[in-house]
């Protein structure tokens, strides 16, 4: 026996009971977006590897997936969306209406070290909105990601969005005397704050930022549960700093997602800066209230992106919600449903008494069979039948493993008066049907069509 | 400005009017599976070089993408999904239910230069039916091939399935003298027949094979037209050539093809054989009629692949179709129906005249549209608005351009005495509607909703 290959760590396997749960959490992403009024798109997995480095941050370059192509050029698989749609964007810039809303749910890459809650291949749910500066998108794009994982069961008690905004933020370590070409470092060690013992952070915080307040010290200011708390904590420990002026969008957004009635999904949370360098305003990330978990979504405002990858100007905000934590908390909640497909039909075949017979080939079901088979599925009935000649109690036993609503009994009886038994699994009942009534009007006797 | 970066040559963006088409095969081909009675599955992106370079065959191979990891294990992107399926089944073949029949709609990745109908990225639907060696499901397997098209619009004079038998081709090789072993390499210039000149061919057979049949009057036999007229010809050719046995299967085989009714769609064409190394019996590819495009589909049947990738022995019959050729086809055929999304309610603003007006933020649309909206979404209908205050007419312009089937005024009779009035934009009916009847109820006004 040859030597087996096992799939590479950090994949998954999706056998048909692991799917069914993915294509539920896929089914309820689109069907929130198309409801929110986004358009779907999708790019390539591989792109040039220079769209990442040039603007992703340091964490996601490190983790790229490249290789070289036969042209000799770096390619490199997906680790993000927003840089594709920026260039997407930026190439059709002057012919797509405005504003811009799309979403799509592509599959991601990172070679980083498999963990709970991370993979090296996932899916990810995007929704975008380019062209409008308003807090409306802003709460929109948070709106959509409440609803979309309501529309999988959780509710205000499962999970909350953490809202920040790196205006506000920015304007903090102004004043605390960080220079702006530092903030993206500070950003970078205030994103692995949730990651990593406060002592490693200090650390790093003291050897970027020699002679500026100390970690703890911002860490536990920026805990506040509301601008007036914050306010207060921040003239403690940093009494240079003036009012905070960049408070004034956080609260119009509070004020929309309460307008949208979702406020009490979302709460105030200035640990919240994100990893990636592009962030301008609004950041958000959505986590589990038990906390036991990786972020479940993170997204924000980046108006700067796309005059980066060689657009013009253009603003934007969305977010991006993996598949991997989602399941996890669905999971531990115990919130996935059965999801088995059922209530199909199952033709049993019993001419010549179930035990082989009148077609041509004795090993192979009837024609009869075959033709009501055929005839069902392209009327849109999910239909099953046996591949083999066999008992008519395996049969039956197939057709509830199967969990088919409807059982046709193909008999010497359809051949010689060209009728079928059909019973009705939930019902218990069984009544003579003409086969060619059953072909040429099937929902009559088996409901609308599935599928 | 910054330079911008394309996109890497031979992957597509798919912009929202390029998604909606992908879409709509993607749905038509899982809707065909399920009927079916196909479970889908999936698998990783990236896997173990070596799970291609074992069996794959020389084509698939070179055109691998590769890369090494930060173990320094060399892996690949898929290049087709058969291999993953048999590491799949082998890996619990144990406690599968058979007969295993999965479909999956994967990306798959290939370094080729890119060409008509050939592109380094594509979307390829995989079906494949595993524990049944007999015909039906060879039948069953070429039906669904049938069916996906069939739900595309595609017709008995658009397209044929050629079918073909590896052990009537292999009893035809063996009687003229080419040894088992190098069997491989007579299917892959076969295989070759129609992407390259016939000079070119019977050079390349001349050197693997010298003092054999040449490849022309070989190829002229094998174009016979059913199994009577290909048994006369290679007698001219091969006098040494007794009765064809392996032809038995390919004549039940069409006998199942005719009572599943899509015989139509089928024909003889020994002239197929597939690249792949793996295949063991039927082999199929779809053409258009009128051959001006590549293979739509391929498939066949694999008895041998699990026990080679580390399995035990088990049967295996399956195809794969990409969405290149295909959507070629559907464009040239101009069978693309017009997809843009329609039906919706788009909520227009007009309280305080719709100027700006009570708002907190006059910039901002009224409470009242805000709760409406995300009220509508939630109940599953595709809500739109305009983000900005704007004059009314060019909010109904928007909602036009949104092709939206029902109107929602909000106005300041919405917040004084809780009404809204409700245009039905086909009807061109216009009524006063309680707003909270509206929430509460919104079937009963607008129908039954779409996501």
């Amino acid at each position: 026996m040859a030597q087996s290959i096992p799939a590479v760590k950090g994949t998954r396997d999706f056998y048909p009971e692991d799917h069914a749960p993915l294509q539920w959490i896929l089914d309820a992403w689109r069907r929130v977006s198309l409801r929110h009024g986004f358009d779907e798109f999708d790019g390539p997995t591989l792109e040039h590897t220079e769209l990442y480095t040039r603007k992703s941050g340091d964490e996601i370059v490190e983790q790229l997936f490249t290789l070289t192509d036969r042209g000799g050029r770096s390619l490199a698989m997906r680790p993000e969306m927003t840089p594709t749609l920026a260039r997407m964007v930026a190439a059709r810039q002057g012919s797509l209406p405005r504003p811009i809303k799309w979403f799509c749910m592509p599959r991601m890459y990172r070679g980083e070290r498999p963990q709970r809650g991370r993979l090296r291949e996932f899916h990810q749910w995007n929704v975008d909105i380019l062209g409008v500066s308003g807090v409306l998108a802003d709460a929109e794009c948070i709106l959509v990601a409440v609803e979309g994982l309501r529309e999988l069961g959780l509710t205000a008690d499962d999970f909350a969005i953490h809202i920040s905004d790196r205006r506000l933020v920015a304007e903090i370590l102004t004043a605390i005397g960080v220079e702006l070409e530092r903030h993206a470092i500070a950003y970078g060690i205030l994103d692995k704050a949730s990651k990593m013992p406060i002592e490693e952070l200090s650390r790093r915080w003291g050897e970027a930022f020699p002679g500026i307040l100390a970690f703890d010290k911002l860490w536990a200011a920026l805990s506040a549960a509301d601008v007036g708390e914050l306010s207060g904590r921040l003239r403690e420990v940093a009494p240079q700093l003036g009012g905070l002026t960049g408070a004034a969008g956080l609260t119009a957004l509070m004020g929309a997602l309460t307008s949208l009635n979702i406020i009490e999904y979302c709460k105030l949370d200035l640990q919240v800066v994100r990893g990636l360098a592009y962030y301008t305003g609004v950041v958000f990330e959505a986590y589990d209230r038990r906390r036991a978990l990786r972020a479940i979504c993170g997204g924000g405002r980046y108006d700067d992106l796309l005059a980066m990858v060689g657009g013009k100007p253009l603003t934007g905000v969305g977010f991006g919600m993996g598949d991997v934590v989602l399941f996890e908390l669905l999971s531990d909640l115990k919130r996935v449903p059965a999801l088995a497909a059922s209530g199909g039909v199952f033709v049993v075949d019993i001419v010549g008494g179930g035990t082989g017979g009148a077609a041509a080939d004795e090993s192979l079901p009837s024609n009869e069979l075959l033709r009501i088979v055929a005839a069902l599925r392209r009327a849109g009935y999910r239909t099953e039948f046996s591949y083999q000649r066999q008992a008519v109690g395996k049969q039956m036993a197939k057709a509830s493993e199967k969990k088919a609503g409807h059982v046709v009994f193909v008999s010497d009886k359809s051949r010689e008066q060209g009728s079928v038994e059909l019973k009705d699994m939930a019902a218990g009942t069984q009544r003579d049907v003409a086969m060619a009534d059953l072909i040429a009007r099937p929902a009559e006797f088996l409901g609308a069509p599935k599928c």
